[in-house]
């Protein structure tokens, strides 16, 4: 029996700003899967800044998106009926293939989640790819250690939230920007970031100055532009910038100038390292392992920011630009009760 | 008996490009040596671009010339006569003792030069500062290794010159950008890089990508803002980039924007560090005996652009910034036969 999905497929590419007209919803049969498939209903998909950089017709890391396709991203499904090996009905899988309510593939292109009592969600949040980003950033590209202080912009982030209590967690004062007053009472009194501040509002020379005093030992840099050029000028010697976005220049239609202070990367010798989680599975391990006790322990937090309904995928994708979100964007795709 | 030594002294702060009347030559009676000291007359001043940042009122990795005091540089000179235990009369020295013809220190400031043939000017180039600059920047923060490609800017410069061919020798395929079709001729025919061009008479990217056309593993910078946006350009994947200088930048009286497409610091998962030769004491002996070697061999040339009497020292200085040294830029301050 097939059973109806819908879908988003990019209609046109942005030039800057992205607005909803990209995008357009269609729907399909999926058949029942093959020899060697599986059938899948996906519960949540996720939206992430990267997936800006695909929508444009430039080769990088990941190909672009092919103008009317259907859009791909994390998701977290539901079998629903396996003719493969290894997978069987009920069981949880992620995969690649978001922006879309059901599908069939094979098995190699999808992720077994064991049985637990974790939320199905955050295995596209903070057990999914962007607390291993957040894990990778702090450990191992910044090496925080305990007694350092960290700067993390987006902090409100899916990837910055996190970022933020590792670093707690590790024994670092830790700092935070956000782009709302409620983003920074959440930092502060939820997570426990040990200052944070709603960017919009403060010079962020003055507010770098005050809260962190003794200078950053390390930079989280989900934002890049003035929030790096302010890092820069605010880093110890030594201080290492993990480079893990600039989301303030991503629907620039043309790039902005750089920080003007590179000079200080000589004189401090400072460190910026870019950085994708893809390149550091290593770390994959010790991440479950840790993220999995702070979970269990309270001692790491997670919010999602959930919209309702694949029609809605859009508007939650661009969202992430204006700073929609709190913690984890997502859209729900069906409900299991 | 006492001496003569002319000095230079810093004048005034310069506010934008030097000149010379930020500078003045005075004079000064050297008395002989107390007990513990020496008495030393310098052979050689060096004028390096570092120092053009301590001609500014702020607090740096060095601290700022004091304004009407004598400046100071690196500089190599013969012991005349020594009251202290270690050195004796006829002992080459080295110091941070520049701008002046002779002083009196203890031997804990100075640095004594074992007896060789290679000419003393060589302990303020080849074999001093500069290369082992240019040795720690290629071979531990850019980490080449052969089959790479590296391009390195003010390639035709006391560091860029000997950076340039480490690489070299290393195996790497080595690019450089220099400000006159002498100093591209020099790096080509004389030095053995592989490719050179006048950065003053092409277009930056389209001469990266006729003479790096599988793009660059590393970045050797001395040069900043132009050249580092166009390096980043055509970096390759986990290309790392040795922030050693931005010369571009250094007159300027209020600060260039930086390059517009540190995005790709991300994507390509690049590294930029800055560095400084003073935190790699431990680079030191194994340098030494590399580049003793590869001098020997003459495997690594050198050149040196000297301007004759402390009255130049100035011009030499101020010549740096305009491109009018070809290898490393000396002041003779006094002639030995």
């Amino acid at each position: 029996m097939t059973i109806q999905s819908r879908e988003i497929r990019l209609k046109a590419r942005p030039t800057g700003e992205l607005t909803p007209d990209l995008f357009e919803l269609t729907e399909r049969a999926v058949a029942p899967p093959d020899d060697g498939e599986v059938r899948v209903r996906n519960l949540f998909m996720s939206v992430d800044p990267y997936m800006r950089g695909r929508m444009n017709d430039v080769e990088s890391y990941t190909p672009p998106f092919a103008l009317g396709e259907v859009l791909q991203g994390a998701a977290i499904g539901r079998v629903l009926e396996s003719r493969a090996p290894g997978l069987a009905a009920g069981d949880l899988v992620t995969s690649n293939l978001g922006w879309r309510e059901a599908f069939t593939a094979p098995p190699a292109t999808l992720a077994r989640v064991a049985a637990s009592k974790v939320p199905p969600s955050y295995h596209l949040g903070v057990l999914g790819m962007p607390g291993l980003t957040a894990y990778v950033g702090v450990l191992d590209i910044a090496a925080m250690r305990a007694g350092e202080t960290l700067f993390v912009s987006g902090a409100a982030g899916a990837v910055g939230s996190i970022a933020g209590q590792i670093a707690r967690v590790t024994g670092c004062r830790v700092i935070g920007s956000a782009g709302s007053d409620d983003k920074v009472r959440w930092l502060v009194d939820d997570l426990g970031f040990d200052a944070a501040f709603n960017y919009r509002d403060v010079d962020l020379e003055a507010a770098l100055s005050e809260h962190a005093p003794d200078g950053l030992d390390g930079y989280f840099d989900n934002v890049g532009y003035e929030h790096l050029q302010a890092a820069i000028n605010h880093m110890n010697d030594f201080g290492r910038i993990a480079a893990c976005g600039s989301i303030a220049g991503y629907n620039a239609a043309t790039p902005g100038p750089g920080p003007n202070n590179l000079a200080f990367v000589v004189r401090k010798r400072l460190m910026i390292r870019g950085f994708l989680v893809g390149d550091h599975g290593d770390w994959r391990a010790p991440f479950a392992a840790d993220m999995g006790r702070w979970l269990a322990q309270g001692s790491v937090r997670t919010r999602e920011t959930v919209l309702e309904g694949i029609e809605r995928a859009p508007e939650a994708f661009i969202g992430l630009f204006d700073g929609a979100n709190i913690g984890k964007m997502l859209v729900r795709l069906a409900h299991e009760d």
